[in-house]
């Protein structure tokens, strides 16, 4: 007989239902617990057990409930969130051209940005997602934003071939870059990355200087690659190759790329991105949104691709639901390939988690519950009718979940929503601003 | 100066933010307001003028809400919610013959579709939808059960060329639904239609039979048609043609049909369809979950036929969730076709509402928001976060809302939902019999 160890002391346990660690991968845990000390998480065992080994300053109990890695958004633009349904059901250049563009050189600018990630940190938090990859202007805004609400993000620092709000010449994108990324590198929320808007709006020149810094400073890329079978007809014409193949031929296909969309994809490609570790970002509900083609999912996956799962911005998509996108990818890749079991629901989960966080360059970090990882969780609750009878957690998680049914997250161990409530963001206020946003956009839409 | 008229007396005022009556197509009316009494929409008037109008029993107001028909659910097996997550991620016929059909053999009869219908409907209720289409056996149970819980629906009389534990052989199949159907003729909210399974379980006999007794007693035909391309390959061995042509040679291709699934269908067939006014029953989730095909929705809305939604059972989809179902509709459509403007919002919203009812044969009791009408409503918050800012109530509920934004549910006048909270439905007992129904069905998959 062993004699038991002295209990540890922790600062919460979370007894669940069930708990899905993510790794290893497909397993459900009835009946488990997770204890947490500060920013981390200390342990997964039995809940039968978890009161004997730890003496926790809380212990929150939900036996209806299970208990996941929080959420990842591997591509967003949260700014837009402000834009969400302003425009719909229209071809990709009209929208982007007669609404979103014309709609953005007006309002484009710090109180934007920050109001929007404002709006769209209280969205991802009451569904269940505790990280993104954002991709927009003003990453000092952004970085300063996402730290202020206690978010954790992968801020893009943005190259694009054109002047804008943020920047107006190629040296003055990578200079304030680079600043932004300097003020950021210790911290423990946030972190930067490239955002080269796509192959078809950054030259030779800067896809160079953007693999030689991230080389150097050990940054991802974050690119929309391939995003409709348009792109590789142009680039055809102007580089006399596809944009994977010109991209090679630069240095950028390599495990730090991001590649967001990918519809467009042959299969000498798709070996192409499984032998450099290039992980690929599927966004579903933009894709077929903007009728951009089809991500061949199924392909990616028996390629053992890394694939991350992104929600894209809410003014195509309508909204930062990563419940409602791991749906749609499962479906989709069962649809498009003709396979039924192409796309199950754990390898969907691991895409919505481990995936994304690993093409973030947080595997490590985030993405799974494990022991040493940041305690990044989400509490979802089972009990109501539309999750009943209950056979399978990861099965309902992703086939009949509704994000409403997240009660609890945590991000670095801080409680964010407590029983479906946001505790440290202020619905109301962010409400108004929205609301106060709306009059001026719709005042501009009106003048034009 | 004219006097004004006294104002009449109704049951209840339904105050809006935003009143979306389907008829006129596309039509947004800013705070308005509906009167009903009794069982029926009485009048759709301005907010400003209602309350001079009319004097109120009741006066509701949601002034950050929209108001919308109940949606209208065209196709689901609602006693299989009981399976709901059983078995995913597999092939059509491994899900079917060794997991679905062995547990239904095992718990299959009254209390099983009393049950499992119960819950669907609590779900249903909950999520906005005010009327289904129900196609399973037991339509004497399915009628009771549906009319006890104050839903409306049109049950099937299922006819099929194997026995089953409803019924034995093919005149019992007719004698047992016809006495249904005579059982129920003249209820207000159970109606009755024949459900031959489909045309590969069918033989000509039973459908010529069944085209017989629809003609005379004016009922709908709902059936499977064209789930899979395969389907037609087999029908083409063994009738010489494929199956919508051998329908149309018994006689069967016409306005009472309710032809569902349709993944495989030519340009001569959507013609065929749009001549005799069938009307095609669209379940996009099932038929990605099932990696059955993709229904050629734009082709059949360019075409002008009628499009209908459903959900399918939850054992393949996994919910019953017409939010959900509208947005998986409307953003697939744009990608099958390539064409971002297919299946636009407002004629997706049609689709789930008056389109549904008119392939059900019920287009002039529901399906619109229209005076005469049966008061048949759901109220939908767009308050929270999730649906901010607001450009364009249409957009925001086919592209972002979701069904737990439901907060009233009227069923002919009756409230069957408050506040989110089911009214004459006890939830508890609702989720009580699904974990009695999982414990039994768990056990048959341990022996299996």
């Amino acid at each position: 007989m062993t004699t038991p160890a002295a209990p540890q002391a922790c600062d919460l346990l979370i007894e669940a239902g069930w708990v899905v660690p993510v790794v290893p991968h497909g397993v459900v845990l009835a009946d488990h617990a997770v204890a947490i000390r500060g920013d981390r998480i200390l342990a997964v065992l039995p809940r039968a057990e978890a009161r004997a080994a730890f003496v926790a300053t809380e212990v929150l109990s939900r036996p209806g409930s299970v208990l996941i890695p929080g959420l990842v958004n591997a591509h967003c633009h949260n700014p837009m969130t402000l834009m969400r349904g302003v425009a719909d059901d229209l071809p990709l250049m009209t929208w982007l051209q007669q609404h979103i563009w014309p709609i953005e050189a007006k309002v484009i600018g710090p109180a934007f940005v920050a109001d929007g990630i404002e709006l769209a940190v209280a969205e991802m938090l009451r569904g269940g997602t505790t990280a993104c990859a954002e991709n927009y202007f003003f990453p000092d805004i952004q970085a300063a934003t996402y730290s202020r609400l206690g978010f954790r993000a992968l801020v893009g620092l943005p190259v694009i071939d054109f002047p804008t709000a943020w920047a107006r010449t190629q040296d003055e994108y990578f200079d304030k870059g680079l600043e932004v990324h300097d003020n950021w590198r210790r911290d423990p929320l946030v972190s930067t990355c490239f955002v080269p808007h796509a192959p078809y709006t950054v030259n030779d020149a800067a896809f160079e200087r953007i693999r030689m810094l991230a080389d150097q400073l050990d940054l991802v890329v974050h690119c929309h690659i391939h995003e409709t079978a348009h792109e590789n007809t142009e680039a055809m014409k102007q580089h006399g190759s596809r944009q994977l193949a010109r991209l090679d031929r630069l240095g950028l296909v390599n495990d730090r790329l991001m590649a967001v969309h990918m519809t467009d994809l042959t299969d000498a490609e798709i070996a192409l991105c499984a032998d450099r570790g290039v992980s690929v970002v599927h966004c579903p509900e933009s894709n077929l949104k903007l009728a951009s083609g089809f991500c061949p999912t199924r392909k990616l996956q028996l390629a053992g691709v890394n694939l991350a799962l992104g929600t894209d911005g809410a003014a195509s998509n309508n909204d930062l639901d990563m419940f409602g996108e791991m749906r749609t990818a499962a479906l989709l890749s069962k649809g498009v390939s003709g396979d039924a079991s192409a796309l199950d629901a754990a390898s969907t989960l691991h895409m919505a988690t481990l995936g994304s966080a690993r093409a973030m360059g947080l595997g490590d970090r985030i993405g799974s519950i494990e022991p040493g990882k940041q305690a990044d969780l989400a509490c979802i609750d089972l009990d109501p009718l539309e999750t009943q009878p209950m056979y399978h957690a990861i099965s309902q998680l992703v086939y009949a979940t509704g994000r409403h049914q997240v009660s609890d997250v945590w991000v670095a161990g801080v409680r964010k929503l407590a029983a479906g409530e946001l505790v440290d963001l202020d619905a109301g206020a962010i409400r108004a601003k929205a609301r106060g946003w709306r009059e001026r956009i719709a005042g501009i839409r009106s003048e034009a």
